[in-house]
């Protein structure tokens, strides 16, 4: 096996994952077994354990990686210098954004999310600390500017984080994107903008 | 089969559907057979065939009934002489007792709502332009008597139907009934209150 002899760990969870990946996508999560996830990566199954203890660590692994760029993403985004309402429009936009270039494909995405919030709740449940804690910084520096008008800042935070599911929320953004027609795809933007309103407004905004 | 001759078609339909009911609940939806239904109702499988065309009629006929029953007692709230906002709370709190009624049994649940949200999506749609318009009717009542302030009622209730969607929808209530720990049903009305209180103020309440 030269050629996971000269690759570094990371490169080969990487590829690891990304034949997984294929696989759930095109077999589905529960079909798929590690020998052949092993089989695309190139690899004898012996050295896909090497690196995961089993098929659902796979999965956690894709499910924090994943997590991980959508909170980079929306990072950026509370970091930015212009007003709070702003960030809060382009904060919704965006997780809804990264919802939808992840999980378009309904049927079989379901199965991978759902395995994910059954067996790694506690890596769900630290991406909605790390999004709620953004979307708190948001709102604490509207209310610092006179933007905001908010009496608990940490109910705020998780009120709106609580409005905004539709948007971010796997199997709901997949759901909808089951009926997309023509046209849909921007009100379903569109909805989400009419949201980043109301939840302004509720901030006092 | 003297009993079911007896019996009006209504009640027969009905001992029908509660027979699908525990079977879908105990045995789970796709497993489930015409024939155990029969069994389970009393009857014979071409005796339910001539109320039913197939064990997706009786799932969608269950839907049906049991979206009726949410939207009257939800409309039942709409028409109370108390403030708007007293209504936005209470109906809110009123579709989140109906779905955790209905959907704390996670695991059978889940593929009953599936099922009917994929092959019965025009009655669940029917569903929802009701409870939307109910909403809109309280806020129409809250803008007349200047309670609330609001520029286009229609977009209000559709946004406000989709800030509370994480209260009555099946997966997620069932998703979240999961999770309870002590004092955890608690905090779940306690979020749904704080929703509401949030909803109001986006109304201009």
């Amino acid at each position: 096996m030269a050629r996971a002899a000269a690759e570094d760990p990371d490169t080969t969870r990487t590829r690891i994952m990304a034949a997984a990946d294929r696989h759930f996508r095109s077999v589905g999560y529960t079909k798929t077994t590690v020998a052949d996830i092993a089989r695309t990566a190139h690899m004898s199954p012996a050295n896909v354990y090497r690196f995961f203890d089993s098929k659902a660590a796979i999965n956690e692994a894709m499910a924090r990686r994943m997590l991980g760029k959508v909170e980079d993403h929306v990072r950026a985004i509370a970091a930015q210098q212009i007003s709070a309402s702003q960030r809060i429009t382009a904060f919704i936009l965006g997780m809804q954004e990264q919802a939808r270039e992840r999980f378009l494909d309904e049927t079989r995405v379901h199965e991978m999310v759902r395995a994910a919030m059954e067996e790694h709740w506690t890596c769900i449940h630290a991406h909605l600390q790390v999004i709620g804690g953004l979307i708190g910084q948001i709102i604490a520096d509207g209310a610092r500017a006179g933007e905001f008008r908010v009496d608990d800042v940490e109910i705020a935070a998780k009120t709106t984080l609580n409005a905004i599911i539709k948007f971010y929320h796997p199997l709901l953004v997949a759901q909808r994107c089951c009926q997309i027609e023509d046209g849909d795809e921007d009100r379903m933007v569109e909805e989400a903008r009419q949201m980043a309103d109301f939840v302004i407004r509720a901030l006092g905004g």
